[in-house]
């Protein structure tokens, strides 16, 4: 009954296998392992992209930070919700790696909406030389509250983009449970939407530490490169990060993890629904986010759940008093898990 | 007989079942695993620093970047050999994470000497605010040449350091490397020699990827995690690089496979002279730098054998004519290997 | 008729007077001139702080961005108003001065509130590693919009920022004025109140180009001294801005300017709201944000008046129709242009 | 007899009427003043390069840190004199300008030769993503030593330059000195002879505070100005710097001034060799480096001179040693000082 993060499981046996099986022998180091070129054009197959420049990194603020910093000037500013995973979570990296650029936190909603970017990214006038220049938009998919962007809001964020002049970066941590929950291909829900590179997540589906950046023009790959060096990013016995991407990519491994997720989050939803639970976001993929009364919080710790409160005490007040949570299922988490945890509650 | 790079070998098979063990349900991310706990204390132990700060990183440069960067301002120079892995291998990775300090290269040679280090230090002056101000000492052990400092080099070093006021850092990629050529105790290799801060690797020497960066005075450590949360180096899933770590300090792990290497390149070396190599550098460790003719690496070659060649081309010339060459052994290669690749040439 | 700012004005004629005055024979380069050392005198006794570190710089950015980079770790967060001038006229020089720290914030006023600071400061957990870490309050006296802190309302932010443990930076670039609109003492619109550095504005009141920072713990001297010459603003003929700063601080020249450029103010806003302008913002100091028709506009624009319209466009649309403006009262305009002005509208 | 620094004089008296003449009324702020415009015409003509983009900043460090941070990556390198201004005084300047690129030292000479800059550039190689990528060329002129480098030197260095796909960038910091030694064109000793972007110097030859940057190549405008406003070096009160430069060009002030100190330098030479001084450097341009002994020194001193001593101490020793010194001529130094100081030594 483990809900506090995807980040806390283990890693799927199968990448665990492959780990091992990339320990033999010698192996040329800095990228240049075979496996690597493997991992290259499965994902530019996965990916409809033929001329993709991939990259791989071991932490998603890693893949983040390197990506914006290759499509962001200094004296620009990335544009991103409030909540966004480099605005809140990764202590300034993102304005260490571009060299000090500043982010503009469009609208006051974890959505971003075209509406609010159009009026973001109007707010600064590039003939004007006293202001942040305008540089990349950045869309989390999966958002920060366990919302999944349709197709066509993709579309509408990029073309809003796009008709600024501006790139963009998706932040997928979660990318493979978006997914699954739309239904569609990986081009549909990144370059034909008008993605230009995509941070492609492994680690929170089931990879020890492996993320991927997609460019789907490959004329950042040199400058990434660099910059992923200067970054201390790569790593020289590289053989063990492209072990567990193509393990992750073999035999449907990153499919099946997150629909699995996914399934045990919307078994999980549908019960704390059941016991009255209310929802402080529709939960579209692998995180649910709701209140629930102390006294079920109290019992759900009593029998071992974990997971984070964003309210507390959790010891004292009224037990009716609705307490905030987030529970994220991973892609080990059990059914027979989730009804124990219904149960307890 | 792979002698490129000690960053090509496969991981120890310990080290791996570890990682396996490591894979079970659950763990607290970003540090707070149990694993890391026990690794602080056997760090401390083996140091015999009961209040050392032990961070785990992926990377040699990420872990002496940031050392770096804790310790020296902006507007600082760092001091190390010209031919100092932070000068030549990193792609300005000290340079970016220091938010732009420099590198003063101290006299021509690959071996720091107490008085080309003072003579460096003395090129700046404290009180003038045009120049870069003096920071910190960085001393390399294994050198870059396959040479290792004694203890009495390595405190007259840091006395020239401290004597200014400035702290040392240890690059320490090749730590156990030194150590058992030195057959001396940690604590006599660091802190009491005079060493403030040790990058302690484990990648060469046995596991996928992980670095100790290690802080006698705990009063840096805070500010070593924000920068290494900053720098994207805070792994999620970090009980994978505790378990490496962990796994390397068990049953003298770290101590065999130094002691192997160290071995097998004497081995190597004590065959290179008897076939008449002449050596750049005297080998002390597990490096070679040796001069053959270019008939016997083409012989060499041919055996199947694998080296970096700084001269060249290894095709068309004399075939007395004489190549550099460098010879790295790892902790897996064998006598044997050495013994065929001696009797290739 | 020049509204448009007080960057635009001429210098005062005492100051220019200095200026050729200072300009006989050699001085001392970098700041050793003999006019820095009474300026230094002459500051720390206006503000009654003997022990004050004072430096010359010759713009309100630099001026801002070195005090911030001064008390702000590239991990941290500077807690400002949405309109501070750091945030939106100086084109990231904070985020690069800082080494790439963020700015927060405060609310969604151009007047920040204890209350609103208070919020934005409990945002952010000291405890966690992932968030960008709290760092100094930047305040903007006169504010963007011309309203003035009075001395409690200064004290009262100051009160959070110091129990958080932040310390407090003043961005003075219209410093005098608000001191005239208060009719306090330096002292009490800085240190007494809590501010621990004041960007002292001259630029903007007279002088050609030449703002004071005033740390008033001089623990703070020697790290701004190379972060300004690191940042290519120590002045190798430094006497050039001691000698405006000189001739500013003589005669209360920096009083009787913000006297005068303030009472136009008010002569303006009296006059403005005799014709029917609305006003945005209560004028306090020397600036006026006001509302009015699209045919007063027009009329002061044939009469030859300059300003700044923030709506538009001028020329078309219904003549009843309010159009906002800002209009700035430089130390040189005169009451017959304030009148001529009315006049016009 | 003041030989200490050319920054150390007064400004011409025709540049300080210019400031007083240009402080009449308003003018527009930021560089749109109707002076910047005449500087941009007239600069353009000079260097017959009608495309050229012109910048004024304050000092000789900003106007070095910016030119480079526009030619820059912050993985690659600058190549450098081991006496450049940029290496040796201007604590780490380049390095946070360009966002912590690395200074590469081309020889060990004061003059960099063809042969050693093509040494330093083949040290690093473009497809090792290990080490800081080739960037700009950085070459001073005059020398620091007091060297002026020939068209054919000039041409050859920029040969070498573009060979390697490098930019050049010239230090001008004495840029007139040089140009009168060698009777050549502005055009000559820069585009011409491959110089992509020269800092004209007008500070050290006459001016309080103004330098040029010019861009040949146009296309590097908009980012200069953005990393000119970022680095807080875009001056509000534009017109100051605008009207130094513009009476620095006016009736040849730049070509009468240069001419003066070079000739008074030279009589000084002359002097000094029939007094038996030794020179460390061949004077060029109005820079002298030369070995007198203690007694002449200390002559000197008591008489009034003031130089910098590089050797010391001047009080106690032989009286026949020789000591170095540098003897530096600005515009301002007349005949008869030059005679004085011969005649006390």
């Amino acid at each position: 009954m483990f809900f506090a993060s995807d980040n806390a499981g283990p890693a799927h046996p199968e990448v665990m296998q492959a780990l091992m099986d990339a320990n033999a022998g010698y192996a040329m180091p800095y990228g240049a392992d075979v496996q690597m070129a493997e991992v290259t054009a499965r994902i530019r197959d996965i990916f409809e992209a033929p001329e993709a420049a991939v990259f791989l990194v071991a932490t998603g603020t890693a893949a983040n930070a390197l990506a914006l910093a290759t499509l962001c000037q200094p004296y620009q500013t990335v544009f991103c919700s409030p909540v966004a995973h480099i605005n809140c979570d990764e202590c300034n990296a993102p304005e260490f790696y571009t060299g000090g650029a500043k982010l503009t936190l469009v609208g006051d909603s974890h959505r971003m909406t075209p509406e609010a970017l159009q009026t973001a990214i109007a707010g600064s006038s590039p003939s004007d030389v006293h202001v942040a220049q305008r540089g990349p938009v950045s869309i989390t998919q999966v958002t920060e509250c366990g919302g999944v962007y349709t197709l066509a809001e993709l579309q509408a964020l990029c073309r809003v983009a796009h008709d600024a002049g501006l790139p963009v970066h998706l932040d997928g941590a979660r990318f493979t449970n978006a997914l699954v929950a739309l239904g569609c291909t990986p081009a549909e829900m990144s370059w034909r939407a008008g993605v230009n590179v995509v941070c492609f997540g492994g680690t929170k589906n089931g990879c020890p530490g492996v993320e991927a950046v997609i460019f789907f023009d490959p004329a950042h790959a040199r400058e990434f490169e660099l910059r992923r060096k200067r970054g201390a990013h790569l790593f020289s016995k590289h053989r063990y990060l492209s072990a567990q991407m193509l393990a992750y990519l073999t035999d449907d491994l990153w499919l099946r993890s997150a629909r699995s997720a996914n399934a045990n989050a919307k078994r999980l939803a549908d019960g704390l629904a059941l016991k009255g639970a209310q929802f402080e976001h529709d939960p579209q993929a692998n995180m649910i986010f709701a209140r629930l009364t102390r006294a079920q919080h109290q019992a759900a710790h009593a029998a071992g759940a974990r997971y984070y409160l964003n309210d507390g005490p959790l010891d004292t007040g009224h037990a009716d008093t609705r307490l905030s949570a987030r529970f994220v299922c991973d892609w080990s988490i059990q059914p027979q898990q989730i009804d124990a945890f219904l149960a307890a509650i």
